[in-house]
């Protein structure tokens, strides 16, 4: 099953999550960040390692977007992060082409507070860049008993609507967090395509054979075997086809293009045909205070009899139980805190090369 | 292919929108509804029939939902519709029992007024009964300037949740508006199955084929000639299977629940096994001021440009044109709007029973 064989890592360094962190953050300073936002970064890319979501950790996203980002000048290293537009309940926030990761957490650290006052906030950012895992932002709302959502839009377009030849979208994911009491929150992270880009591109490293509908080619025909073939020319959208609903996850990339970009004034991707690398990224967060509607202990009670109810309903052939979004996450957090965070060797090697190129010093 | 041939109705009768929503209005205070908030149902319903979207119009779910609900007092007719919880941006809305039709326009009006104020607002509706197409609601913003995003969960278990045996939820509908200037405005209206639960019953009153995927048996083996079989058991979530993002339409299918039910303090369907109708529906709205994050006009102005382009995409084999959620819609509006609407046999054979029952004058 190549969902889990894109887990398995040859040779793993194995480093424990607080000097990741710390020598990330070197790293993302000496490429010019300011040392809290560096720190602040680097917490939220180790973070998707602790819950295993390797293809938006350290290992993968420091090369692919993030140190060359900063280092060619793409990402400014040194935004001026500031509210454009604001009322009560909302804000446009310039992330001024800063890393995506520090806009991300100025953003929903105030729709969090906006929603303190209006019961429910929501915070659109435009010229900001990639943002890791959206999950990690709208978990940001849990301690404060509030749900927590959020999307992200741009880069380059992978999405290929329903009916077109090429693609047109970024693989445009929504996040959803909502917290429970004794069980692991509700927690969904997903890209509006049938699977993420980190997947497809990750096969293509490590020459795994991907199932049907998960790329295509620019002839319109599936991209097994990405080691093989070229890259793949796009993805398709949630769905897959027409008959089982294509149409519904093309309309979902669009709804987060729409509250990312549009709203608050950047181009979508789509429109920038000439671009490879396509638009910038622009984010949209929001958080709902859970006692705006009724007592949040009495909501939080609610959740762990869902939640519990659903893990304990019989399973289908083929699965020893039922899990719902956000536990699997939950039990690598744990596996993870405990065992530390497997990095591949061609990461290490990077992790060297970049810490010799920046004079950091390699401590992993 | 059979998501046309459902909309194909063999000799049908053509009626104006007017005097249809004048009928079902009567019919709906015949049985025990108010005059005003019964041609307020009518209006929603017929709407549906206008955009084409039968599985939700008059013709299917006076019979299915709304007469038999009302007549049998699972609808409460007269309900004391009320707000239980209230902050600057968010309501809770006790819908009394009442009928979703009702309860869901009196919400979503909430939520623009309150969304004047704090720029978003959402209102939570319990004790609700079926609201018909999620789409109205979120349509209701647009003359407003705002994106207008609707939720409806509760009734039958329908969902069969990855990795679970049994149907756990209902079909969970997400809608989301947003306005343009020329082109006609984006609407997504989905289930978060692979089709809606109408488009299956509808295929066993039609006896037409169904894809694979689109409803399985108690075995788990698809069911694909509702008319020579039982009926469904469940239906997929959207993505169908595990390694085409089922995970990712079970938690479309949660995250619905969570905003309709948990948030409001109603048990959702999952966790009413004992009752063969689930749970009561409950529904979720929202409204976003556009002009909150920048000028209206240049966002509608990006909005057409963005539809424009997607509309000129280069198509893929087997399509003539690339086509946006809420274009067909508004394309099945101009026809229906010139030509009238196309009522089946038995939905006429069913109008002119209850006419007689109710002692309503037959005027279609």
């Amino acid at each position: 099953m190549v969902l889990k064989r894109l887990k398995e890592i040859e040779n793993p360094t194995v480093v424990a999550a607080e000097p990741l962190t710390e020598f990330v953050g070197s790293l993302m300073q000496a490429a010019g960040m300011r040392e809290n936002e560096s720190r602040e970064a680097a917490t939220v890319l180790v973070d998707a390692d602790l819950i295993g979501i390797d293809t938006h950790g350290v290992g993968y996203n420091l090369e692919l977007h993030y140190l060359p980002g900063l280092m060619s000048g793409f990402m400014n290293p040194q935004p001026d992060t500031r509210i454009t537009h604001e009322t009560p309940g909302t804000a446009t926030v310039d992330a001024d082409k800063g890393i995506g990761l520090v806009a991300g957490r100025f953003a929903m650290n105030l729709a969090i507070e906006k929603a303190r006052q209006t019961g429910i906030a929501s915070v659109a950012v435009p010229n900001s860049s990639h943002y890791g895992a959206a999950g990690y932002y709208a978990r940001m709302a849990l301690p404060h008993d509030m749900i927590g959502l959020t999307m992200s839009s741009g880069g380059a377009r992978v999405i290929v609507p329903m009916g077109a030849r090429d693609p047109w979208m970024g693989t445009n994911p929504i996040a959803m967090a909502a917290p429970a009491n004794e069980e692991p929150p509700f927690v969904i992270d997903m890209a509006t395509t049938v699977v993420s880009f980190g997947k497809v591109a990750i096969a293509r490293t490590f020459g795994v054979e991907i199932p049907e509908g998960w790329a295509v080619a620019e002839s319109g025909e599936y991209v097994t075997d990405p080691a093989n073939s070229p890259p793949a020319h796009g993805q398709p959208p949630l769905g897959e086809t027409h008959e089982h609903g294509a149409h519904k996850g093309t309309g979902l990339g669009m709804m987060t293009d729409i509250l990312c970009a549009i709203l608050p004034g950047e181009p979508v991707s789509g429109l920038l045909p000439d671009n490879p690398k396509g638009g910038r990224f622009c984010h949209y967060f929001q958080a709902i205070r859970v006692d705006a509607f009724r007592p949040a202990d009495e909501f939080k009670a609610n959740m762990d009899e869902m939640l519990r109810a659903l893990k304990n309903e019989p399973t289908a052939d083929g699965y020893d139980r039922v899990m719902y979004p956000g536990q699997p996450e939950a039990e690598a957090y744990q596996d993870r805190v405990d065992s530390g965070i497997p990095l591949a060797e061609h990461s290490i090697a990077y992790f060297k090369q970049m810490a010799a190129e920046l004079g950091v010093d390699y401590t992993l």
